[in-house]
């Protein structure tokens, strides 16, 4: 599957049509990646100048700040108490193995990375993502850090890619379809063929098309790359109303057959 | 599994028996991981000092030198041609979904990164590890970079890690073994538990234990995970020399069951 799933904005790419304004923001795909929590690079700088990337366990607050538990004796720590700028990369999780992790989502967060006094709730939403940090919580050399974004790079594979402000990052809301994207396309392009079509042709303006795969799918609607007699194109075609779960998604689809099927007898097709 | 690979050296570990000397290097661990190529996060320096971590593919060298691909507008491209100083953080691949990442061996290599001519051989050395690339390897934005190795922090996992001298690193030879550990050790200790507690009990100095676990495997050895009456043991039991593939472990573990036995007789066990 050619993984487009965001307005593709580099050269010689396929024309978008359908519903363009319903792409979600580069923020809160931003949000989605840092609030499912996980693992991530950690990057800070080296007494000699030099950027040290490290493998850290994080979880995000309500507001999209990420933050870790980590030993007073790892290089990050005493990298970070000399000099507090750092970031911190992530990318999506349960890649498929033959995945190109290039094409793949990811987002680098910037900022100041520094010691807080993490609260019961901070605590037990850390040890709810990574149970095994059990093992150490209690360690008397182990703090938690945290780190203000100050600015986001979200990449969404080839050529799709923006900084978002650290405040636009705060005040978004992660997306709960993205991150079950992977099911869901398989779902749609194994057993719903037709309905892509359906949706390409009469809901997303490739009425031409002659074949359609879901290649993204969000809280507000599927991409669709198309394939035309004047070649392919990326068609977006909007849910009625956006869905709040990766579950709600199967009745979205459904009442977006209802509606092509509507639009296609009423153009005549 | 308690994934204790190499030579605990955190406090209070349990204490390691057996043949020490035969642990591998971290220089040679640190080229396992490196030569095995794959993806890794760069990290490189934006304009404002932030360390900005980011996706890339890369491979090895023959020395241990990563090499790569980058688009002239990917945003570590612009960092590295401000300043070379850059980091690449390299985890195991293919890590079970279960496994605890924190207790998983990692590089990070640390030094300068700067574009060089690809031979031809270089170009079809990447382009068989990574063949989604032949996609843009001809695109005339992007340029291949390579990271002069000065410094390189290896971590085995909890309380096992230690830096690495680039010289030592280029020096060294990644172990053809220990990135095929997992399915060594489950088989190990799926179906020759018996063969691991005879291990650990007459060739590694654990002559007291009741149960043993095989945690690592690598070209001069396994590392077993020991109980005895006194508390775990870390035992440590070398190969007669060691093996130059995976497939060659069978043999070794085979001649090792032997030596037991005889040693087992010798001692009227």
């Amino acid at each position: 599957v050619t993984d487009i799933r965001r307005t593709p904005n580099h050269q010689g790419a396929p024309p978008v049509v359908g519903d363009l304004a319903s792409f979600p923001s580069h923020a809160a795909l931003a949000r989605s990646l840092t609030d499912a929590g996980g693992h991530g690079t950690l990057s800070t700088l080296t007494p000699d100048g030099h950027p040290y990337g490290s493998l850290v366990a994080f979880v995000a607050a309500d507001d999209g700040t990420p933050y870790l538990l980590a030993s007073e004796l790892a290089e990050h720590s005493r990298n970070a108490h000399r000099e507090a700028r750092a970031g911190l990369f992530v990318a999506a999780a349960d890649v498929p193995d033959d995945a190109d992790r290039l094409a793949r989502p990811r987002v680098t967060l910037l900022g100041g990375l520094a010691p807080f006094d993490a609260s019961p709730d901070d605590r037990d939403r850390y040890l709810e993502r990574h149970p095994q940090a059990q093992r150490y919580v209690d360690f008397p050399d182990f703090s938690w850090w945290r780190l203000h974004v100050a600015r986001v790079r979200y990449v969404g594979g080839f050529g799709v890619m923006s900084w978002v402000d650290g405040h636009a990052f705060r005040a978004a809301t992660a997306d709960p379809v993205v991150n079950h994207a992977d099911g869901i396309l398989a779902h749609m392009n194994d057993d719903h063929a037709d309905a892509c079509l359906l949706y390409a042709r009469h809901l997303a303006g490739a009425g031409d098309a002659t074949a359609a795969t879901a290649v993204g799918v969000d809280r507000h609607g599927f991409t669709l790359w198309a394939e035309t007699p004047a070649g392919p194109q990326v068609a977006r075609v909007a849910f009625g109303e956006p869905v709040d779960s990766a579950r709600a998604v199967r009745a979205a689809a459904v009442d977006l057959v209802s509606r092509a099927r509507q639009r296609a007898a009423a153009d005549g097709a």
